[in-house]
């Protein structure tokens, strides 16, 4: 066999849903992908957790199927890591790279957990490491920040990076069901796994979160540093409020560039949001994912597609198996880690935001002015405000001589908007704060 | 200096908008850019066509402003082409990579036009030629399509690619008025050109799509290749009669892989199209731009941002110069053109399309059957079939004993639909064809 036409190696650590995708379609589609590459790509094997199970869904020859995955990484140029979670993922990408190897991976958590000790495993062993698949699954998003925007500076990334919450909220919008019911309607039709905390509570969209962070603000950020709030406090009341804003409710990863006097910073939050109907993101529907970046020289730019699923995650790992096989073909290496900003990550107290309050008040002369002087102790600028009779409440609870105050406020410190809220529950004028919501997007 | 340090020479060919834009950007983030390549990036020059003119919009120093290009070429690393047009932009682009440059240009007519030649002189002397500013503006679309889709399998690419058009029938659709004067507006606001003809005629979209569809299929397609119709035949009684469909009209370019029983071809063509409003593309609006992927992995995808304009391109460029040259850093070259696939680009007539035809008949028993049957002679099935009174016409033409026939097919070869549209034409039944237009994304 000609050496320039030997098969570059791939070995698949995992062989579940997206595993088995990739092994397939390394199989089926080998001419082609062989074609693009200059050289073909040979799957020399999968390491599975347990032996014994049936794996003709993987549609591969049986004998690659092995549970030995030490040894599976040391015969390959490229190592696949579709397992997930810290370990053994970790263990086994960082014996690949010792090899030799090349890293394609989709772990999200352990990038955002445990990035530079991968980065710098890559730098030191000269390979590449790739991730497309990690955030937003088939869209291309990764690559885009990280190569496509590399003459430009990104002033915030807005993702919608989490199918499961943006299917139970879009849900919660167009049935007005509220949200147990919705998640368990989730569950039943596969938008949600059985234990679904990961999702909703914000871990995975924050997981994603720092991994955008890192690109776009060439700085180390970690799932540790961003701020999250899931979805599991939104009530059908606070979808309503945003349909009377003319809004929808999002679970947003939000990357912001903040200028300071001492210098720039940046914050990293992952929260539900009111966005406007009108903005790009509001009609991303059901389980899709979809990405708004702005740029200072490009302006604003959004990606869309599905960000889950099999074979749209297997179509951003191949992606990412095609480019480092193309290296190891042509030689050089893809762009690594840029950290050289290291701008400090701000706390969630710094980030400026706008809040909606929704405040069920007694409807007597004075109380809009003592609500407006709580907003102004805290230095926080009113857009609008709105004062509606309570016309009833489904609970049954007494609503006569009682109003609902309904205030939208200018951009102003997380904390003084936290802290203009705490002191607002506390007034005796104020009978219960019905909707609390950061507003994104006007 | 240290020779790790020594800076990768930018000559930059044309200083008109965006010439100006990427000259200052690469000086004011100067130290950006660098922390990102690995090395500084100096601009060595500008070539400009005439000398004497005031240049302090360049924001450089006016030393670096030169009038001999070919001189400039042989100076320095990485080549920026933004002249546009034939020549002598491809002369210098060639001469550069036989100085051993890499080359990042704008010039979608070059490239659709003699792309070949391009890539072979880039090959020959292992130099990158990068051209992400070509199609879209600031839209990262050409490395997703040729990096990140590299190991998935485009079936169609649908993009909205000319602002100018795109702000025409936005403003035709939302205003209800006429072609003519619609691009008058447009010119007026900048929107469209003094000569407007390449984008109003579809020669600029074609470009786009030939330089899509050549990445998107693996296969060289060139401008000679795209059927092209522009919107100058678009009437205000075809957006009328796309909103009685629930639908908008859009120049779309568009690149299809059509399954064939001797194999594959695909099918490149420009022209307006009526799509439904719940597309994503319909959300287009005014001089915006975006491209909607379909691949067999990843499913849908779509990309959207600004197409033109000063800073936008520049962007593009910008993403491209700092690639070529992490290149030069690191080593190796970027993926080059893959045209292994070869396929045959399918002439117009076959096609596979949806038409909506609105017929002006005789109200007179027979005549549905007389229009059905020249429809079922050329093997068209249709979807569906609507009559309607015509109550007035704004010339005030007779229109008692008259009925408006608005007839929707499934898809058929686009030369049975117009040989369809042909007949339909003569027959005498029929006083006029008021519309005819394709049909996208149902």
């Amino acid at each position: 066999m000609d050496s320039e036409q030997s098969p570059i190696r791939v070995a698949l650590l995992g062989g579940g849903t997206v595993g088995g995708a990739v092994a397939r379609k390394l199989t089926s589609n080998a001419d082609a992908l062989a074609a693009r590459v200059g050289r073909p790509l040979e799957l020399v094997g999968i390491a599975v957790r347990r032996a014994g199970r049936d794996r003709s869904d993987l549609g591969v020859d049986p004998a690659l199927v092995t549970t030995d995955a030490e040894d599976l990484v040391a015969r390959a140029d490229i190592v696949v890591e579709v397992i997930g979670g810290f370990e053994p993922a970790r263990s086994l990408i960082l014996a690949a790279m010792e090899h030799g190897a090349s890293v394609v991976t989709a772990n999200k958590a352990l990038l955002a957990e445990d990035g530079p000790t991968l980065y710098a495993a890559a730098d030191a062993h000269g390979v590449d490491l790739y991730y497309e698949a990690s955030v937003a699954g088939a869209i291309p998003i990764l690559r885009p920040i990280h190569e496509s925007l590399a003459g430009d500076d990104v002033r915030s990334v807005l993702g919608i990076v989490n199918g499961t919450t943006n299917f139970v909220l879009d849900a919660m919008d167009s049935t007005g069901a509220g949200y147990s019911e919705t998640v368990e309607r989730a569950q039943a039709l596969g938008y949600a796994e059985a234990d679904p905390t990961a999702d909703l509570e914000g871990f995975d969209a924050a997981a994603k979160a720092a991994i955008l962070a890192s690109l776009a603000f060439h700085t180390r950020v970690s799932s540790a540093d961003v701020y999250r709030e899931g979805i599991s406090e939104v009530s059908a009341g606070d979808i309503e409020a945003a349909r009377e804003m003319d809004c929808v409710v999002k679970l947003l990863s939000i990357c912001e560039r903040v200028p300071g006097e001492d210098g720039d910073g940046v914050s990293v939050r992952v929260h539900p949001a009111m966005i406007p109907r009108s903005h790009p993101l509001a009609s991303v529907r059901e389980a899709f994912n979809a990405v708004f970046v702005d740029a200072a020289a490009a302006g604003e730019l959004m990606f869309y597609g599905q960000g889950a699923g099999g074979d749209p995650t297997a179509s951003a790992v191949l992606g990412d198996i095609v480019a480092v096989a193309r290296h190891r073909v042509a030689g050089g290496r893809g762009p690594g880690e840029t950290a050289y900003a290291d701008l400090p990550v701000l706390p969630m107290g710094d980030a400026l935001t706008r809040y909606h309050v929704s405040l069920d008040v007694a409807d007597e002369p004075g109380v809009l002015a003592k609500v407006a002087a709580v907003f102004a102790e805290q230095h926080v600028s009113i857009e609008t405000v709105r004062q509606q009779i309570i016309e009833d409440r489904d609970d049954g609870r007494e609503t006569r001589g009682r109003a609902q105050l309904i205030v939208v406020t200018h951009v102003a410190p997380d904390s003084a908007l936290a802290a203009t809220v705490d002191t607002l529950s506390a007034l005796p004028e104020v009978a219960e704060v019905t909707s609390v919501m950061r507003v994104v997007g006007f």
